[in-house]
């Protein structure tokens, strides 16, 4: 691994770099942003050793990280300029639509579709930081299409990141993230939306909020220049869950207009069992 | 203080009795909770010194900490046993029924409506711990109908406890926590239910989740004996609520389906708003 070149230096990027950096003291590390400022604190903050927007040809890896409704031409683009021995691969919450117009590209086999489950609500480089990918899960689709040499270097970097390697088809991966990302991210927005309607009339509203209220609202200070694309690009598994949720939420509505606390202390405790499931995963 | 008296030692009562035997060594704390187990571990844990039910007649404070549609009965049952220089305080999560049902009660000089913000989604004494009140908003509702002695005493311990005082009428104090509370209660449960709904087609769903999920979805370990109540007892403020969140998420939703990706983005970008409010509270 000598060579890596990064196109988008925000939150996830940046720790890439970062943490590629820490792990790899000699590696050459490119970059480009097309956001002026993210390229120079880039450059200040020691994640890229050289502004280019274009990899070199003896580049080993070319990471996109840059919002979803972009990745598909960045990575085109990727794949025609990119030498015969580098591998790119894109960082999107989303993959099926991507994988899908790769699907007969003549040059597929140097593509590797990825999605690291690591982020925090902040964004941009100065948000950035090496342990972000620490032991988190980086989810691999159709990995039987990309070269089999040209994956070792992935394989390489990955695994000095401690990243947790998992495999399942694009469509399961957009599917599965519908339900634990990107409802997340649309109930905390929309309750974020309602405090702040509601904030309108009480303006001291916030005074009273505790740590619960911290907790379910924190995704809402995310980018929209990140989250606005995901919402639409997996369109279709994410109405679906947002029906379910919506259902759910009309369903607890009729119990508390009905005043039936029997009902609702069943609901509550039948959910209960996420603690669970929550506690082995952590 | 030389004598408090605390009904219900779970999350709260025991964090009250842990936090009032730490700033004040000679304090005798009795308790009681209608759970045997309970009452066993606050005993093996050091919250109370005697179980009994009912508080000695010269105890300074008599807390009642219990669930939301127990108070009213307690709290009367408290008022008609004390001794005549005992405050009775309760620690609900709502407050307008409550103080409504004790106006014209002949003691309700020796009550004090109070509601810390303070929690997190485990319960019972082996969840409390002495820091969990620590530099927290303690609201106080209809302060002028307290006695002025009484109220003394429960400052001189809210203020060792570093707690913050706020006041508010009862209603107003309802109408707000239906929106920074008990919303966010409720839409972590829908989420916690609506992922384990798909989680019977999809077993390994939670593989992928992230701490965006976690987040989001930790209200939903939250106590239903707590909260069961609590639903039903704010009922018109929750439903006002409730319904602005649900609209807004229809609202949402009609954009993905449009995919409307600009009009989701000015959404996003206009409640990131919350930033700089939740910064600020920060």
């Amino acid at each position: 691994m000598k060579k890596i070149h990064i196109v988008g230096l925000g939150l996830l990027g940046g720790s890439f770099a970062l943490a590629s950096k820490r792990k790899f003291p000699e590696l050459t590390i490119t970059g480009w942003d097309i956001n002026q400022q993210n390229l120079q604190d880039a450059h200040t903050l020691g994640m890229i050793d050289r502004e280019q927007e274009v990899a070199d040809q003896d580049t080993d890896l070319v990471i996109l990280a840059t919002p979803a409704d972009t990745l598909k031409d960045i990575l085109e683009k990727s794949l025609e300029e990119a030498g015969e021995s580098t591998l790119i691969i894109d960082l999107g919450s989303t993959k099926e639509n991507l994988c899908k117009s790769l699907a007969s590209h003549p040059r597929r086999a140097q593509y590797l579709a990825a999605h690291p489950i690591a982020g925090t609500e902040y964004s941009g480089p100065r948000a950035a930081f090496a342990e972000l990918l620490d032991r988190k899960v980086m989810i691999l689709c159709e990995l039987e299409k990309t070269n089999l040499h040209l994956k070792e270097k992935a394989y390489e970097l990955f695994d000095a990141l401690n990243l947790k390697l998992r495999f399942m088809d694009p469509e399961e991966h957009d599917r599965h993230l519908a339900f634990v990302s990107h409802l997340s991210h649309i109930s905390s927005f929309m309750l974020g939306k309602t405090v702040l309607q509601k904030m309108e009339d009480d303006r001291n509203i916030f005074d009273m909020a505790g740590s619960g209220f911290a907790s379910t609202v924190r995704l809402a200070k995310s980018s929209p220049a990140m989250w606005a694309p995901i919402l639409t690009e997996n369109k279709s598994n994410i109405l679906s869950a947002l029906d379910g949720y919506i259902n759910n939420l009309k369903d607890i509505r009729e119990k508390i207009a009905d005043e039936n606390g029997a009902a609702i202390h069943m609901d509550l405790a039948e959910i209960n069992k996420i603690r669970d499931i929550l506690d082995l995963k952590g």
